[in-house]
């Protein structure tokens, strides 16, 4: 049994990129928790938004929901952010972290990344998930077959898709992303991950 | 009208990475060549995937198809693949060259690459086109809109996908590739290329 | 005919990196927008520059000139900035956005670079023009021939150059460089781009 | 229990990349089985390699000890290579195979790195190892710790060492680049791998 | 003689990348200064550090230890960071300037490097030190023999040492990464750097 | 009294990189050698070419013109072109070695580039110059001021020049790019080369 965090800027992130590992984690009897650094009242409803990430964690059957009450599109790399992290994972003590990649043009997404590496420093597994849109050079390193957590994942994947048209359309694109990093990895569906750091158990 | 190249190393290479542009670009009333660097020898029926290219370039309507003779597996980046491809730039004059793109782990994919950007040193667009598997850090940049050609897609690569069930798989890959990028140009369906060099007109 | 919007940090980076292009746009009959985020008061007078920029403005023929109000020296990749970039957009609806590149030691370049990637993330085209100096690793990927446009370029850097000997020899080098991507472009003069993002018409 | 596959372009290679890493495998009972493509005869006799290799392998408790019959300072990235790799993963059926990196200005090793990737694309975990000199960018990804097996890899290190003053200097230098990564690492002392490939299982 | 500034944004961070270097231009008659823009209070105490830094200036022989009075973890890439460096660099006029480099984790650390490329705009050579822990990607091009100033370097890292067993763990880290540095310049100690901007007199 | 040699793939490669750099090496009283590692024969007269060569090394005073006798677009990365240069670096015993740069289109160059940095594997500088087409992302980081060569290097490059207009071509954009590296550089003319590896003298 491991323990794992997965952080996220805004609610919708850590379901676009890594739901489906997350829920492949408790069907294996791992602890899971998440981070939402912040509630997106920049697009959105904040108080609609922290109800679809709990219902998220419900779904995914996470066992602790956390927020890390920074303001949505101003979230920066520095000790601010690195602080918030650093404090779940003291708390949760985390085996394996996800996060975003800094390899993303919004400036929310690559400011979580770089505050994470530095706030996980002395945790074992860093892994960077993707966001369909709007990346830029994201290297699929790192494969999970999520065919027995696919369904799973539209699921929650519907509970934000309901807020906008836009998200519905990404949402689509996820599923897609899914078979293709699928194909890549040689398996039905794939959730892909670069490499933060990764001690490997031999 | 302009007149285009489209430059594989195997056959299924332009059709998987270019086939819904081509067909495009037919539909907008422009030339068409494609040339086949090798026939494929190495992993099937050189003849079947000689006839497969035939049909596939009748499909998308294209005015001239070329095969460059040289020998599967084994094409280089010096200049005996230079020659083959400046011989067929001289003949069609294309105005836009799609090729390869070196970040690939297959030998003839960053060869070819490598040889038609020396071959077209003096074209004006140089637009590299990707394959699902196995691209290393491919970085999509400039985007087609094929929506209307995206079905004449399917169909060529069903061509090719009757001869084995690993390229189904990819053909299968593809579509669902095409929902991605596009996604990302924010159309339904798009193909993605690299820039090799663009000379744009103002 | 298109829309087009240049953004540039401070007076004179637009004049530096795509003066030519824009005028080249005019002589088609395009619409021409230009952004200027800050007025350059940490290095002179900022009512000298503005003026500079009017003067500029009204030679390469622009159809609107707007100022972002941002603090020279100071201009981040947040929100801030992606509103003011925004809110030109959503005025002048864009075809095409030229902009600095994110490969430059001054952070404001830097940070005006990114933060047009996101505020522009639904345009077709995305353009990153080039400074002299101090580039590293620019990539001219896509050029425009300036031929017929090179006199008007170097008419609008005398404008500031008059300013200061720095800046007379930066315009002197950018002559230069405009030779140097003319070569490698296969003109006499040219102006050379990164690509953001860039969906073709075929 | 994992059957893991370690590939180098010369004895010693693997010695120096990872044998502490198939050390470990070994003590977790593991099978580990070694490919040497050349036997290094450019720069040494080898019969004299040969064996080294042989007594390595014995140190390490290799279940399988493989010459490639490849030339020493012709490994080219081709078909040849390829096969040869191909050939030996066929029959052990790797589900780790180790290899060198591409970012080696050795042009043997360069190629082995891309031939393994090449050949092993159907492999689920792909890890590439670093020779300290004369590394161009290795960015330490993955980290095995092998304070358990350090003593081993000394003792396999220094039955080539036997051989050149400038090895023994590497060795020396191998041991220093040990304890680095194992501080990167958090431990005393690791080995550090790039990923070709890694699929997870969660 | 040549007169030389190191920049670092902690106490420490010069001492790790370059004080065998710092010793050498002290040998060779060099005037040498030392900028350490904040006093690493977020992690100790800043009295402590100070006293720390002002014995290895004595002990390293620097002309001049300057302050820069920036907050530890909030060092930013903007005009308040690199007015400090410039107003040093004006007093100082160095002809080398060593500071920490852009491929690192840590916040302060990458914003350090920026800020002195920016302020070292008109210096002829720049070149950014390294630090063995969390490096990314850091590639190594200028190599200093630091054979005869070995011993001073880990004399001034032993002040620091005593305060942490963190630090004495990264010391430890340091002297093997200056054998492995070493190694690979064919030397026995070794610092090293990569390239800023570097005018070379030939 | 330093020795330096130039490494070129074809006749004029080293007069467009490096001639004003090796003329300032004359000046100050260095040894120069010059290794030109094919005719240039396929696009041209390689008895010209040749000629040209020794006429170039008279004016710019080398010590010693040597030709690796390799076929002109043949050149490849292994062991025969290592072998001619290591012949040659354990000849003269060069301090500096200037090669061309491996972001090349040209596969010759490329090559070239490869196998010196194998070839000069125990040499103490290595400099990479630039071509001014086609390079792909040549990061300059290494400047030499050569207002004082800069005649002679015209001087040579009309040589070369006189044989094809395309080379007329390059040779005035070589001449542009003196002044815009000189301009990145702080001074009139330069030549601007990226890092192989270069030991530091303190």
């Amino acid at each position: 049994m491991v323990t794992v965090l997965a952080v996220g800027a805004h609610p919708d992130d850590i379901e676009v990129g890594c739901a489906g590992t997350l829920a492949l984690h408790k069907r294996s009897g791992d602890k899971v928790y998440v981070l939402v650094l912040s509630k997106g009242e920049a697009s959105g409803d904040p108080v609609v938004k922290e109800l679809a990430c709990k219902k998220s964690a419900e779904l995914l059957g996470v066992d602790g929901l956390f927020f890390g009450g920074l303001q949505d599109t101003k979230i920066d790399d520095g000790i601010e952010t690195i602080l918030v992290i650093e404090k779940i994972i003291d708390e949760v003590k985390p085996d394996v972290v996800y996060t975003l990649t800094f390899k993303d043009t919004h400036q929310d997404h690559r400011n979580t990344a770089y505050a994470t590496l530095s706030a996980a420093r002395r945790c074992n597994k860093i892994l960077m998930y993707e966001i369909p849109k709007p990346l830029k050079e994201f290297f699929p390193q790192v494969f999970v077959d999520i065919e027995k957590t696919f369904e799973v994942k539209k699921k929650v994947l519907s509970i934000f898709g309901r807020e906008s048209e836009s998200f519905w359309l990404a949402a689509n694109a996820i599923e897609h992303l899914a078979v293709l990093r699928g194909f890549q990895a040689g398996v039905r569906f794939a959730e892909a991950f670069e490499v933060g750091r990764f001690i490997l158990e031999v």
